[in-house]
């Protein structure tokens, strides 16, 4: 038998579990030059949520009563394509689906299987090209400078951390919870790391933490936060928007100060980008980051879930910060 | 005797006659390699707004009892300097003053007399090279994308509307009065004008006006007119920020509809800008706008008031709209 993840109901503000529905079925075959595909590990992102809405986000919504998809990394048990084998491991945009066919196309085949193979989800996955080509790209770092980092410990804010740091950069990461704080200062290097659920002042503790003010504002969160680092950006600063996730399950319009002012006084830049963006770029990312890696000069923290029927609950979990680092499902 | 405006009160608000004042002085007299000027022209800009605040916004605020500066052509009186004979021309950042004397750092000399005298503060001075700069190095225009620019018949809203159309771009003005629509349209070719201040439903008119969406958005005005375009943009649209004429007289922090979400949903990029930004780029920009010009390519609009004693009131009758094109003081 096979197992479905579909989305029942399109959810109204914070996505719940009843808005998802598993579904037995049977366990597909292949036809023609199709690949079986079982499914191995399964990223759950905030962005998944844009596409819960009936209404155009980066792309297409789901449909209704169809499986959710997203990165996941899935082991071919089955194979009439000439390019897969039995055995091999690939990563794409699949079906949360235990088990499924594919043609092929889209997928990438993990070839060099020296890192752990779920860090193709993360640091050498989607995770870590919008990480390093956001900041790279957008946020254009230079030696010396302040990288603020909202959502630091998440999945792609630690990466940011990093990367801020290799470059030389002073980097500041705000967060949820004393436990990251910690996290963040102790095996991401981060500079200063603030918590905005018990910091009194929030923009005093910006302000003290950023003395210099800030060059980078590298933007996973949005909302107030936003707001109060934005009243600390240099001249010049660059401000890549990555993610919103603090709005994604806003029901209304969200209202705050207007931006263009600031960035007018400023010279400022603020840019958003999906990675497909930068698609030109991935090979040299990736390149880049494994070799960080491989060099012990990057790593990465990963809330592994166990359990296929527990996908919808660790997407949830992310609205509430409960991962560190990349929040992954292990079947 | 010399006449000087100086800057008497810090304006609330609106700023009022009351908030400056006219003293009159000696005739200054020149010392060492000085040279002597007499103002001709005065040019009044809604950005000398934020240098009236006690607080920095581009660059430092006026001083309280001290003359108020802006862009000024004035004639070469007297000179003990071995660079200006008495008869030149010259334009820079200087006191509204009938006479001043200066070491001559920072003026330039006005050397081609071809065109308008008054034209080196419009369309060949800063509003030439903010409307070609902004709108080429920020807009980045291609052919046959649509520009909407606010702020559109004021002095860099008709310089960009012509240059985007120079450039093979439909161009989309909004503006406040039926007169500046026709200007707009016959005038300048822009391909539609849109009165903000009688039509019904600011939308439906920019989206019927754009049906293509809006691939870049150069915005003057802010509020919520920008917040009407912006729901309009096109994926990877580009939004320079010039100005922000209808927020400079208030005295609250303005609050509208967050943009992060939209940039991010669109790769779009907002960028504010200072000329000074792209001092670089001043004479290969220059040397277009002439080129423009000489070729009738490119024409402009000048609201020219007489008399010195008169430049508060032209001044504060920028944020009624009341002029077509540039603001300038005639002496």
């Amino acid at each position: 038998m096979n197992k479905l993840i579909i989305l029942d109901k399109r959810p109204k503000g914070k996505p719940s579990i009843k808005d998802f529905k598993i579904i037995s079925a049977e366990k597909p075959k292949i036809k023609g030059t199709e690949i079986l595909l079982k499914a191995v590990y399964i990223s759950v992102d905030p962005y998944l949520r844009g596409r819960m809405n009936d209404s155009k986000s980066y792309v297409a919504p789901f449909k209704l009563n169809e499986p959710i998809q997203s990165g996941v990394i899935a082991e071919v048990i089955d194979s009439a394509h000439s390019d897969f084998e039995k055995g091999d491991f690939v990563v794409g945009n699949l079906n949360w689906s235990e088990y499924q066919t594919s043609s092929g196309e889209g997928l990438h085949k993990i070839k060099d299987t020296s890192a752990n193979l779920s860090s193709h989800l993360g640091i050498l996955g989607m995770t870590g090209l919008t990480a390093y080509l956001g900041l790279t790209e957008i946020g254009q770092p230079k030696e010396g400078e302040t990288i603020v980092v909202s959502g630091a410990g998440g999945a792609v804010g630690t990466v940011v951390g990093q990367i801020g740091k290799l470059l030389g950069c002073k980097v500041v990461g705000i967060t949820g919870s004393d436990e990251k704080v910690s996290l963040l200062k102790s095996t991401f290097k981060f500079d200063h790391a603030i918590n905005y659920k018990t910091t009194k002042d929030l923009k005093e503790a910006v302000k003290n933490a950023c003395p210099d003010g800030v060059d980078i504002y590298f933007d996973n969160v949005g909302g107030e936060i936003s707001d109060v680092v934005l009243a600390n950006i240099n001249k010049h600063a660059r401000l890549p928007v990555c993610g919103q996730i603090s709005l994604y399950n806003s029901t209304e319009v969200s209202l705050g100060p207007r931006l263009q002012t600031i960035l007018l006084t400023k010279s400022a830049t603020m840019k958003g980008y999906i990675i497909s963006d930068f698609s030109d770029k991935f090979s040299a990312a990736t390149a880049q980051l494994t070799s960080w890696l491989s060099d012990n000069k990057i790593s990465f923290a990963e809330t592994i879930v166990e359990g296929f029927e527990n996908t919808p609950q660790a997407f949830i979990d992310l609205f509430e910060g409960k991962n560190k680092g990349k929040m992954i499902v292990h079947l």
